[in-house]
């Protein structure tokens, strides 16, 4: 043997394959001819990933977010709680990680669906009387993301439609879309604490629609459905006879095709599988508890500060880590748009919210609560000066009259 | 606010939504009527999930493997160099993940093509005169297993085709058929140590033809191929003007359609990209010297034990962790095909090879050289015994009808 070569660092001497000839010019090169055919180069991307859109950067990346430069940015944008370091992760998530590392045990191949242990170990915290979920009900995933994506391609053939809130989660229609299956939006109603119009959700469906999505608590209202409320919708559902995909969590109906669909993804990160157990079991309650006070103290901070601000109409969170403010356009004329209210928002006052037509509900942006209660109102503050500034009153329109 | 309720424990007063319907008993159930429409409960996993099919998972989970009781397993079937402990990670690897948790930098999201610092890393080390790379030719995935996928996606449309090696890795098909993409399968020469049959590589392409996959090194030949082998490769994709699909590695003709396809996935392991660009600069280069070393070695054993056999051919591997082994079926007129003779195997030598129907190709079985030494010599000795058992020259089969 007189080469036993593996390409660890690159630096072997192969032909670096694809660089060389997919930078070549076109359709300038000399071609040859095979069987009558005259090939071209054509290398084009799919028409799936023509349709693989993220409604939220399509938006943010062509927004103007020039900060204030007098002024230190806030970004109550991203809905990651990790950002600032106050909800920081508990240490026994942590140590569990570790010990998963030091064992030396978790370095291989999983089964796609994930360690059977692991799968027990899920189970058994989800578990409960009414519900029992065993082992071969939980396939594990690369993050949530996978495990929507998972559960849309398991329901949904290319032309079926799936119901999704509106407002809600982009990515969902973002999958739905890359797959060729069609996204019907719900109205959730702010009067009603974000609760689903029923009526509405049960008028779009028909022949084709896979599922209806479920995501509670909510991305972006921070809303906590009640369980009447709960009891309609699976009435509606029950109804129409059409699943229900609850977000982050499905059943086992579908059981052979998520099996099998499991199967394209060779599992998720094994280390991860490997400290799972210990973290559903020794994470301390008092974490979750810390955690969750936390956020209730900042959404009741923020909800009392955007209260009082005139022009905003902010919704009670209930849960997850967002607040929806709906802006009564009509008391802002300069701006044509929540897109443009919240431009402005960080050219004044270097305060970054998401324009909730991001999420399909124009005339309202988003707030994120996981940011330290001093930034929190801070935002506030600088806010209320900006609405202040650029508000009208119907009787502020006729002062303003009178002042010239 | 009454209730601030995160579902962190699933311990809450919630219905759990899926359960409760989509047990319930299929067409029995009274039904409501909606718009004329009669609901009833169909619910189906869909088309791609049925066509999401692993061949090996097919035969080897229809294999009968029961080992001898009177012999411990010796398993070569599984490529996974990390179930032995013979071939541990390196501690700078571990000490790298580490770092990454306690820095406490890498639980929140991470943008979904990776992080820019780990593009950087991987560009830099990947990088050559010759074929210069920028972060941004750089996605990260959760595994080489998404990369193909997104590789796939990307280049394919649905009733296009690619070119598939045979024998050859068998996730490239299992990914196309649930896509819809054609597999065509291209020949590899044994003779040749495993280089591909240009003129029926080249046969087989047409106008749908979207890419050729290049494995190389090879899963399951362990063959590396020569710089003007892959000469030759690239001068039939360039007359072809086809783009070749190198396993693991891919170029930038592509890149807005990745970055688009990279954001139904949402990024792969954060903690790992955490710690990537310590494990690509400070792994010492004795890691790889020593595993290659220990792999040459135990390719080198195991392919001259297996010479010595009767009705064994085994090809000698250059790279990868893999031996492909020629079984002379006319001189085991006991066993039907591969799969057979290696089930034999299992029950009478309690030692377990994949048989390379896996790999769409039959009449051979793959031999993983991962395991420790004396493992592969006790495995090499009972497939001996097995073989002097059951082999029938044709002056053997002379002397068995003298015997009678």
């Amino acid at each position: 043997m007189d080469s036993y070569l593996i390409q660890v660092n690159g630096q072997g001497d192969h032909v670096p394959l694809l660089d060389i000839h997919l930078k070549s010019n076109g359709n300038s090169m000399s071609l040859g001819k095979v069987k009558g055919r005259k090939p071209r180069w054509a290398v084009r991307a799919s028409e799936m990933s023509k349709k693989t859109f993220n409604p939220v950067r399509a938006i943010v990346d062509s927004m103007k977010v020039e900060p204030n430069p007098k002024k230190a940015m806030i970004s109550l944008s991203l809905g990651d709680p990790t950002v600032f370091g106050n909800l920081p992760t508990n240490d026994e998530v942590t140590r569990a990680m570790k010990e998963a590392l030091d064992s030396g045990r978790y370095n291989g191949y999983a089964p796609s669906v994930g360690y059977q242990s692991c799968r027990e170990a899920v189970a058994a915290y989800y578990s409960c009387p009414e519900a029992p979920l065993e082992a071969q009900d939980v396939i594990l995933t690369s993050g949530c993301s996978q495990a929507i994506e998972l559960a849309l391609a398991v329901l949904a053939n290319p032309g079926q439609n799936i119901l999704v809130p509106r407002p809600g989660f982009s990515l969902y229609k973002t999958l739905a879309l890359s797959m060729g299956i069609e996204v019907k939006l719900y109205n959730l109603l702010p009067e009603k604490s974000w609760e689903i119009d029923l009526k509405h959700l049960e008028s779009l469906v028909d022949e084709k629609t896979a599922c209806v999505i479920v995501n509670n608590p909510s991305n972006p209202c921070g809303s906590v459905f009640s369980k009447g409320h709960l009891q309609k919708i699976l009435a509606v559902a029950s109804r129409q006879c059409v699943p229900i995909l609850a977000d982050e969590i499905y059943g086992d109906m579908i059981r052979d095709g998520l099996l099998r669909l499991s199967q394209r993804i060779l599992g998720p990160c094994t280390i991860v599988q490997g400290a799972l157990e210990r973290i559903l079991h020794r994470t301390p309650p008092d974490f979750y508890h810390n955690t969750l006070s936390i956020l209730k103290s900042n959404a009741d901070l923020c909800y009392a500060a955007l209260s009082a601000i005139p022009g905003l109409q902010p919704v009670r969170p209930a849960g997850a880590m967002y607040l929806m403010v709906e802006i009564e356009m009509e008391h802002f004329p300069e701006f044509e748009n929540d897109v443009e209210f919240t431009e402005r928002l960080i050219s004044e006052q270097s305060v970054f919210c998401l324009p909730a037509t991001c999420f399909e509900y124009p005339n309202f942006f988003r707030v994120v609560i996981t940011v330290p209660e001093e930034m929190i109102l801070e935002a506030c503050s600088r806010i209320q000066e900006f609405c202040e500034m650029h508000y009208q009153g119907a009787e502020g329109a006729q002062d303003l009259e009178c002042d010239k």
